[in-house]
C-alpha cells in the first residue's frame, strides 16, 4: 500500500462522487480533492479519461490504484478500511443493503445522469418529466423494501451503504425534478435521519470547494 | 437455511436474468425456473409485485429469502457459495471485477431496458439508435479497461463476475442494437471464449424454457 494521500476527482452536484465522499467522511479518511466540472465537459477531456476510461465522476487515487465507478469503490473502502462499517455482517442482511444500493445506483440514478438528459432534450422531451417519472417508479419499490428493512436508516438502525447512496438520489428528487415526496415517507423520514449526520452533511454539494450556486 | 430448492423467477431476453443464470449454472446450484413475461408485463401484475417490490426481474428465492436485483444476488451467492468462485480474493482485483460489473450493471444496461425503450418511442426517438448510442459510449470505457486487465477473460485468465455480465450485454448490443463490435476486439474475443462455456451456454436466452423467437 502506498502512504501518499488519497485524491478523489469530485463534482460537487454528482451523486456518485457525494456517495464516494461521504463514505470517506464516514470512515474519516483524509483526502484531497480534485474538480471536474461536469457543466464544463471536463470528464471528457483526454488529461482525464486517461484516469478515467468511462469519463465520469468519481475517480479515487487509494493505496497506489486507481479506481473508478462509485460502488467498487464503496466496496473496496469497506474491505480494506473495515472500522466503522458500512456493510453488516451476516449475508442476508448484506443483500437487503446492496439491493437497495442497486435500486437506486442501477435502476434509478443512471436513467436520469446528465448524458442520458441529454439525449432526452435532443428528442424534444422534458428531461424534469423524465427523471421525475422514473425517480417516481424507482422510489415506489424502495418505500415498498423499506416497509420492511428500516428502522432509524434503511436496514435497521445503523448507517450502511444503502443510506449513503440514498440520500444524493432524495436531493436529486426533491431539489432538481419535484418529485412528491409524501408517497415516499420512509425515504424521507430516513434523509432527514442522515441529514443530521457529519459524514453526510460535509458531503452535501452545497459544502463543497467547487459549488456553484444555480438555478 | 432452507433445504427447499431455489426458485429463480426469470424472463428469457433478461439479461439481469441471465446474469443470475449463468451464476447458477457454474456454481452448480440446482434451481427451479418460473417464467414472466416482460413482453406481456407479467411483472407488473400484483401477484408477482408482492414477490418483487421493483417489478424486475430476476427474483430468487433461497435460504428462506427472497433476493431481488442481479448484482447483489451475485454478491450474495459469491459470499454463501465460495466454491468454483467469481471474485478473485485480492481487494485491488476485486475492485477491477467490480469496476466492469457497474460499467455494464449501472452505465450501460439500464438505459436499454425495456421500460426507457418504451419511453424513448413515446419521445419519438428510435430506440435501437438511442440503445446502440449508449452502448457504444460504455463499451469505449469497458474496452478501455480490459487494454490493461484482461487475459483470456475479463481480468486474467479466471472467469469472474465481470464476464458474467458482459456476455448478455455483447448479445444485446450485437442482435438487438447493430452496434459495430469491431471497434471492441478485446470484449468481442472474451465473448467467443465465455461462448464456448456450459455455464454460459446453457443460460443463454435460446435455450431458456420461455424462448419465444422474435425479431
Amino acid at each position: 500500500m502506498s502512504n501518499e494521500k488519497p485524491i478523489l476527482y469530485t463534482f460537487y452536484r454528482s451523486s456518485c462522487a457525494w456517495r464516494v465522499r461521504t463514505c470517506l467522511n464516514w470512515k474519516g479518511i483524509d483526502c484531497e480533492h480534485r474538480y471536474v466540472s461536469l457543466y464544463k465537459g471536463e470528464q471528457k477531456e483526454e488529461k482525464y479519461s486517461e484516469v478515467n476510461p468511462y469519463k465520469t465522476v468519481p475517480t479515487l487515487k487509494i493505496d497506489g490504484l486507481v479506481l473508478t465507478q462509485s460502488i467498487p469503490i464503496l466496496e473496496y473502502l469497506e474491505e480494506t478500511r473495515p472500522d466503522k462499517p458500512l456493510l453488516p455482517k451476516e449475508p442476508d442482511k448484506r443483500a437487503l443493503v446492496r439491493t437497495l444500493v442497486q435500486a437506486i445506483a442501477g435502476d434509478i440514478q443512471p436513467i436520469q445522469n446528465l448524458r442520458v438528459l441529454q439525449q432526452v432534450e435532443s428528442l424534444g422531451g422534458d428531461k424534469n418529466e423524465w427523471s421525475k417519472h422514473f425517480v417516481t417508479i424507482g422510489f415506489e419499490g424502495v418505500e415498498k423494501q423499506l416497509e420492511k428493512t428500516s428502522g432509524k436508516y434503511c436496514v435497521g438502525d445503523e448507517v450502511t451503504l444503502a443510506d449513503v447512496c440514498l440520500l444524493p438520489q432524495v436531493y436529486n428528487a426533491t431539489m432538481r425534478f419535484g418529485v412528491d415526496m409524501k408517497k415516499f415517507p420512509r425515504i424521507q423520514l430516513i434523509a432527514d435521519n442522515l441529514n443530521k449526520l457529519d459524514a453526510f452533511k460535509n458531503a452535501h454539494p452545497d459544502n463543497q470547494g467547487d459549488y456553484v450556486k444555480k438555478s
